[in-house]
């Protein structure tokens, strides 16, 4: 039987190559007057920024940048930037940038209005409807933050990456232009490219999920098994880098409305330690996973398989090989080992202690411990030596 | 390269077994005061509508029933239920039953408030956002017209149905509880299941289709596939009912943002002339279409093949095998032929004429003539009688 369950999808998405013409419009449609733009400075340096900010002034309005903000998102990037859009009386931020900008945006957008810290919103309720406007423009075809109601911020005293969650924070409108992405590095684009195809597939096989996260999720995988080699070896194929973005939107949908689940909780305690960047962490890490979970998971991860191209009936084979193929493609796309990220042995017992303590560690397909963890960090780190 | 497109959802789905119970608190949420709940006679007189006065009055609402909805719901339906509304000062619609209250409760909430005739909104930006607010209670897995914005009416004066399309009259909530299904006889379970295979079939070939509703489409036809038989057999197996209802809210879903194509254009043609019930029509005239639809969607009819279970590798046979497929299974649930809907060939030219005058008709993936759709329905007749 199909458990019960609330699909909301506050995001109005607008689709497609030179999608980003739409901006002004959009800004109207909201009555916008003082924008600004949270971004980080690689992309300032590489002249992205200006495409929005053309936008921006063709309306007219007023608008400040915030370039600020840091990889894996810190809780003082956030509260400084809600402190000067307070100051600047800013009505509607404009997310520009990779998985960082959008999250550190999301918990802007209620700070700027409703006061406080940002570990403040943890947990259930906490956050009202009342927050500035949010639009999203991803430029990374990967983290899927761009229409998901979640935002995963540094607490830089714990060292721990916590999450906070409301329809209310999400993006009113987000735009997606897959020209954005034509200019990402090769292990960029891998990297985020494996946390797409990560979000596809725990949003697909996590334990609450339900069949519209599932439909999008499994379907996702199809674009992003399908382009991802393409877009890595050829970045300038905008076919492949459409394709891309595609998958990414797809996993976004699907996980949001389910959730992640081990993979998240592992690559997000690397990333809470180490400042390591997400997508790689959850690229290692996906096959160990997977290995893992085989056993509660393998009629799922066959149709996972198939959805990649594995041409193979039975599923406990295709299963399996959905994982060789998963370990393969990292490889091929030239993605590093765990031991890329300078970690330490010693770490493994607190990174399993964090892992467990995730608030997606219970969407897991498999039940999973502490120990399960400190055996998987193990596991990751042995293969990298062999 | 993935065409430009906007995907919206104004309406928060709340799905489950004994979902209906949620009534109160979310009209509570919509802070409605007088109530209209749009239905039909039949549904009165199974005692089925007293579950929703129940919850209603529980909550202290004044409220009226307008039970005087017919099937292929008529312009006079919808603008004597308005002036109801109006008279009664009603600010919150719950529409209880099939596709019919349901298409008729979208065009009430816009006319209440914005006055005129239903056919004064048929066209692009005649509806404006000032609408009362709308819930959607499905009690037939069919329709998916309670996650939809467009209404289908029929003028009566010219016989012609025709379609009113806005997200402001969305349902602002949709509960969907597969218990209600419960009790519809074989038949209407049927007929209705192969509607929500259309609307399924249709959203994922359109040519106006993106991935969003692709991948929706195509998961909904597994769901329908696997349980259509069960529920038509055996009307108590509440699992069966449950994964209908999910099947029927994904495509709906998926033709919302998708469309409706040639099927549509002649049941809708049929509906019209003769009062046929909507979802017998789109179940008798689908595998004709697909027929003549195969040069322009091999590819795609070979994947909704394997989504009903066809294990057939080459494309062009598993189309082939996917048509023959649903043929059977029209047999195999006691679908009659087109001749019971008392139809007269004399009629053919005219309802080619109508059929090639659809809105939808731009949207079906093979190029089609008035003259292909006369050839279509004679084909459809000629077999009825072999």
């Amino acid at each position: 039987m199909i458990t019960g369950f609330e699909f909301l999808l506050p995001t109005k998405i607008r689709y497609g190559l030179g999608m980003v013409k739409v901006l002004g419009e959009e800004l109207r449609l909201l009555k916008a007057k003082n924008v600004m733009i949270i971004t980080d400075k690689g992309l300032v340096k590489a002249g992205l920024v200006s495409k929005i900010t053309e936008l921006v002034q063709k309306e007219g309005l007023s608008y400040i940048i915030y370039d600020e903000i840091e990889a894996n998102p810190k809780d003082y990037n956030v509260e400084l930037a809600a402190e000067t859009a307070r100051k600047h009386s800013v009505d509607t931020v404009v997310a520009f940038g990779g998985g960082s900008p959008i999250d550190a945006a999301k918990a802007v957008v209620v700070l700027t209005k409703q006061g406080g810290k940002v570990r403040d919103y943890q947990g259930k309720g906490k956050i009202k409807e009342d927050c500035i406007s949010l639009i999203t423009i991803p430029t990374t075809a990967g983290t899927g933050s761009e229409v998901t109601f979640s935002s995963v911020i540094t607490d830089t005293r714990e060292k721990f990456k916590f999450t906070i969650k409301s329809p209310a924070i999400a993006a009113k409108v987000s735009i997606i232009d897959p020209e954005l992405t034509l200019t990402v590095p090769p292990l960029v684009t891998a990297a985020t490219g494996i946390d797409a195809l990560t979000h596809a597939i725990e949003g697909y096989t996590a334990n609450c999920t339900e069949p519209i996260a599932e439909a999008l999720g499994l379907y996702a995988i199809e674009y992003i098994a399908q382009n991802i080699a393409e877009a890595v070896k050829n970045g300038a194929n905008i076919e492949a880098r459409d394709k891309m973005m595609m998958g990414s939107l797809l996993a976004g949908l699907s996980f949001s409305h389910s959730d992640v689940a081990s993979v998240h909780c592992m690559a997000e305690a690397l990333g809470s330690l180490y400042d390591a960047p997400h997508g790689m962490c959850n690229a290692i890490l996906l096959p160990y996973v997977m290995e893992y979970n085989l056993p509660s998971a393998e009629f799922k991860y066959a149709r996972v398989a198939r959805a990649m191209g594995v041409d193979e009936t039975e599923d406990s084979k295709a299963a399996l090989e959905g994982i060789k193929y998963i370990k393969n493609l990292s490889k091929e796309i030239g993605l590093p080992g765990i031991t890329s990220l300078n970690i330490n042995r010693e770490d493994f017992e607190h990174l399993a202690e964090m892992s467990v303590k995730n608030g997606s560690n219970a969407s897991n397909p498999r039940k999973i411990t502490k120990d399960d963890y400190f055996m998987l960090f193990n596991k990751a780190y042995n293969d990298n030596y062999q």
